[in-house]
C-alpha cells in the first residue's frame, strides 16, 4: 500500500526487517483465521477476539495474521507492547542463560530471592524509577500492582490512626479482623474518579468507574468517586473554562475527602484516564490534589499503568506535571511487561513482615526484559522520538481534521507525545474500516479512537496512519 | 554429609548432576548472603527472607546459597517448583524459539491471540484438566485465578436470578453498578472456610481465614465462613468422632448458604488446607460439600493452588474424593508455574464478552513451560512416583514419631504422596535447625512442620530427610 508520504525522507528506520507498509490479501479474519479462531472457541473465551496473530511473523510496527495480511498496529495489545514486535534485543535478552535461569527457577522472592534480585531491579525497574522513588514492589499485572498500591496504604493510614508502627494490634482488631469486621477490616476506602480505569479484581473494580460491563453483577466496596474534570478542546483555547471545571472537581474530591463515610486512606488517579475515553487535565489539577491529599493526610497514587514508560513522550506521564512533592507512589505494567508500585517513603514499608507478601511477588524473567526494553528505549532515544513523532502526528491530524471536522472531534494529546485521541461519531465503524486499509486502530470510552501506537512509530508510520484514516474518512 | 540409607538402593536418580546430600559450609546466612541481604534490603522487603539463594547453581532437589551451602530443599518455593531446579527439560523449552517469541511478544489473549493459543492450551494445560471439565480461563498467580473464578460464580448466580443469559442488565443494575450499589453491584458473597486460605487480593483475602497478619488493616467483604472439620489423627483411628465433626462443618455450611444475609453464589475449599496449618478432611465431607452446593444452587470451587500437580500422588489432589459430580471449577497456580481457572459447565462463559477479561488474561510464555512441566511429569511418571515415595516418608515418619513423640505429633497425610504435615511444639527452632542439618523445610498454620518437596523428591532424598529430622530431635 502506497502512502503519501509527507514526513522527513531521512529519517532513519529502527529496524531493517520491519515491512515498508501494511500488506492486505484477504478481508479479515480471512480463510486461516476463521478456521483457527473456530477452534480456539471450543476452549477458551474468543467473543472480545479482534484479530488472531501470528507472532513469529510479526516485526516492528507490523501485527500479521494467519492470512498474509499485515497491519500497521497502532494498538499495540491495547498499549503494552513497547520497542515492536520481535525486536532483536529484547530477543537476545529472552534468550540469554539468566533469562533461562529465571524461568525454570522462579523463587518466592519474599522468602528466596536470588542472589542477582537486587541487581536486577537497580540496573532496571529502578533504574527508571519516578523521581523521589527509589523503592519498589513487584507484582504481575496492573490490577494487582494497584492492589497492593491500596494494601500499602491501608496499613499505612491506620498504623497512623494506631500511634505508630511501634503500637501493637489489639486483640479486639485481631479477632475481628478474622471476622471480616471493622475494626480490624477497617471501613476505609480508596478515592478514584468517574471514568477512571484501575483494574478489574474487586477492589481495584471497586475504584474503576469506565463501563458497566466491567462492573455488573460484581460485588463492591461502597467507595467514593469524585468528577474528573470534563475539559473542552484544544485545552489552550478553553483555559478558563477548564480551569474552573478542574476546580469544581477539586472542591468534590476535598469535600469527600472530609465527609464520605468511609475515609480514604489514598486517591488514586490516571495521568490521562485511558480505558474512560482519553480524558485529560492540566498539571494545576494535579498539582491541586497534592496539595488536597497533604491537607487531609492520605496517600497520592498515580495510575501509569497504561500512560508510563515513555508514549506521552516523558518515561512517566506524571513528569509532565513538573511537581515538586512526588506521588506517594506509581504503580506501573503493560509496556514494562511486568508490574509492582514504586515508592520512596520508607513507612509505606508495612511495619512487620508478611503483611504485604505473597508467595511469588513478581517476576524475575519479566523483570529482566524490562530492563532489556530499558536499554532498548535509551539506546534509540525512544522517549524523545515519541515527542517529536508525537508532535508530527498530532499536526497532521489537526489538519485532517480541519478537512473532516465531522470525523475528527476534540482531537488530544497535544505535547502528550503519540498519547492522542479523538472523538468520532461512527466510531466503531471507523475502527473496522480502518484494518480494509491495513491498520490495526482502537478505541476507548463510548466515542474515542485511541492512539496507543509503540514507541518505535514513527513519523513514516504516521504518514502511513493519516494517509489511511483520510481513505476511511471519505468511505 | 552421609546419610543413613535404608531406601532400596537399586532405585534410579532422575537428574545425574544433582549433588549426593546436603553441603554445609558455614552458618546460614554466610559472610556473602548477609552482604546480598543488606544490599538488597535498600530497594526490596526483605524482613520475610529465609535464605537468598543462586538459582544457576542449584539442581534438582537442592537449593544453594551465596556461601557455597547446598540444602535439600523440602520447600521448593512455597510449593512452587515441580520437576526440580535447573531442570533440563525445562531448559529445553525455555531456550525454544516459540518460548522466545512468547516472551517479547506477548499479546492481549481476549483481543488478539496468538495462532498456536488453542494448540498450546491443548497439548498442556488442557491435557491435564480435571475430569469433566474442558475450558479454562488463564491468569497469572492463584489469587487473581480464585477472583476470576469469583467474577464467573457471580455473573453465573445473577444470570439465574435475571432469567438467563438472554435477560438484559435494567437501567437500575447499570446504574448502581457504577456507584458500587446494588442491585448492580449485587450484596452476594463466596462462602470460605475457617483457617482456609485463598490468597491476599481483597477478594481472595475476603475469604481468607488463616491468620490475622494476613488480613489485618485491610477492608474485607461481609462474606460467610463455615467451619473446617478440626479431624484427629491419624483418620483411621478416630473415624467415627470424625465423621461427627465433619457432619457438623456440613451443618453449618447448608446454615449459612441458606440464612447468611449475603447470599453465596459459591463456596470455595481446599482439597487439603495448607497455609492453615495441614488440615485434612475425608471424601464424604467433600462429597457432602457437593451435595449441599447441588441442593442450593451455588457453585463449588475447588482451589487446587497448592494441592495441585501431582503432590499428593494424584494430579489433583480432588481426585481422591472419587466424586462422580465434578466440582464447577478448579484453580491451580504454584507447580504450575501458571494459573487460572478450569470449568466445565459452558454456561460459566458469561453471556456477554468482555464481562470476564483483562489485557493480559494469563501468558503464553507461562503455559509453554507448564506443558513441558506436564511432559516432565509423564516422562518420568512423577505422580506415581509422588504416592510411592509418599507412602516411604510417612512409614519412616511413623517410625520416628514414636521414637520421639514429644516432636512428631498428629503426623498426618497418610496416602497423600509427600504433602504430609505434623505438629511440632517448637516449631519454629526445628526449621531453624533443620537448615543447620541441611534441609530447608517450612511450616504451616501456627506449629505444624510442612513438607512441600518436589516431584522428583525419592526415596534417598527421604532418608536424608529423616535422618536430618532425628539430629535436630536430639539437639
Amino acid at each position: 500500500m502506497a502512502s503519501h508520504s509527507t514526513a522527513d525522507s531521512t529519517e532513519q528506520p529502527f529496524f531493517q526487517d520491519e515491512p515498508a507498509g501494511p500488506i492486505r490479501r484477504t478481508e479479515i479474519p480471512g480463510p486461516q483465521s476463521k478456521k483457527a479462531i473456530a477452534h480456539l472457541d471450543k476452549v477458551f473465551e474468543t467473543r472480545s477476539l479482534n484479530m488472531m496473530a501470528n507472532y513469529q511473523n510479526s516485526f516492528g510496527n507490523y501485527i500479521a495474521d494467519l492470512d498474509g495480511n499485515v497491519l500497521l498496529d497502532v494498538y499495540a495489545q491495547i498499549a503494552s507492547i513497547p520497542v515492536g514486535y520481535s525486536n532483536p534485543n529484547l530477543l537476545l535478552a529472552a534468550t540469554s542463560p539468566e533469562m533461562a535461569s529465571a524461568l525454570i527457577n522462579r523463587p518466592a522472592l519474599g522468602n528466596f530471592p536470588q542472589h542477582d534480585w537486587a541487581e536486577i531491579l537497580e540496573t532496571g525497574i529502578l533504574r527508571v524509577a519516578p523521581k523521589g522513588l527509589n523503592q519498589v514492589f513487584t507484582a504481575q499485572a496492573g490490577s494487582d500492582a494497584n492492589e497492593l498500591a491500596y494494601k500499602a496504604a491501608f496499613m499505612w493510614k491506620r498504623g497512623q490512626e494506631r500511634g505508630g508502627p511501634n503500637v501493637d494490634f489489639t486483640q479486639e482488631e485481631i479477632s475481628s479482623a478474622m471476622n471480616n469486621q471493622s475494626p480490624g477490616a477497617p471501613n476505609m476506602s480508596i478515592l478514584s474518579f468517574r471514568s477512571g480505569f484501575h483494574g478489574r479484581l474487586f477492589a481495584s473494580l471497586s475504584t474503576t468507574r469506565s463501563k458497566p460491563i466491567h462492573k455488573l453483577d460484581i460485588p463492591a466496596f461502597d467507595w467514593p468517586q469524585a468528577s474528573f474534570p470534563m475539559l473542552k478542546y484544544p485545552l489552550d483555547q478553553h483555559v478558563e473554562e477548564n480551569a474552573r471545571e478542574e476546580q469544581r472537581c477539586l472542591d468534590e474530591t476535598e469535600k469527600l475527602l472530609t465527609t464520605f463515610h468511609s475515609p480514604p486512606a489514598a486517591i488514586i488517579v490516571e495521568p490521562i484516564q485511558s480505558e474512560g475515553g482519553d480524558n485529560h487535565a492540566t498539571p494545576a489539577f494535579f498539582k491541586g490534589l497534592r496539595a488536597l491529599t497533604r491537607k487531609h493526610n492520605v496517600l497520592m497514587i498515580v495510575d501509569e499503568v497504561q500512560t508510563g514508560v515513555g508514549a506521552t513522550g516523558k518515561f512517566w506521564a506524571h513528569e509532565h506535571w513538573n511537581m515538586e512533592d512526588p506521588p506517594d507512589m506509581v504503580t506501573f505494567s503493560k509496556k514494562a511487561q511486568t508490574a509492582g508500585y514504586y515508592f520512596g517513603n520508607p513507612e509505606l514499608r508495612p511495619n512487620k513482615p508478611y503483611r504485604q507478601f505473597n508467595t511469588w511477588m513478581g517476576d524475575p524473567a519479566r523483570a529482566i526484559l524490562f530492563r532489556a526494553i530499558i536499554n532498548e528505549i535509551e539506546r534509540l532515544n525512544l522517549v524523545q522520538s515519541t515527542a517529536e513523532t508525537g508532535d508530527y502526528l498530532y499536526k497532521r491530524l489537526e489538519k485532517l481534521g480541519e478537512k473532516y471536522p465531522g470525523e475528527i472531534q476534540n482531537l488530544r494529546g497535544k505535547g502528550q507525545g503519540t498519547f492522542i485521541a479523538w472523538d468520532s461519531p461512527r466510531r466503531d465503524e471507523v475502527l473496522k474500516k480502518a484494518k480494509g486499509e491495513g491498520i490495526n486502530v482502537g478505541g476507548s470510552g463510548e466515542r474515542a479512537v485511541r492512539l496507543r501506537p509503540m514507541l518505535i512509530f514513527q513519523k513514516k508510520h504516521a504518514d502511513i496512519f493519516v494517509d489511511a484514516m483520510e481513505k476511511v474518512f471519505k468511505t
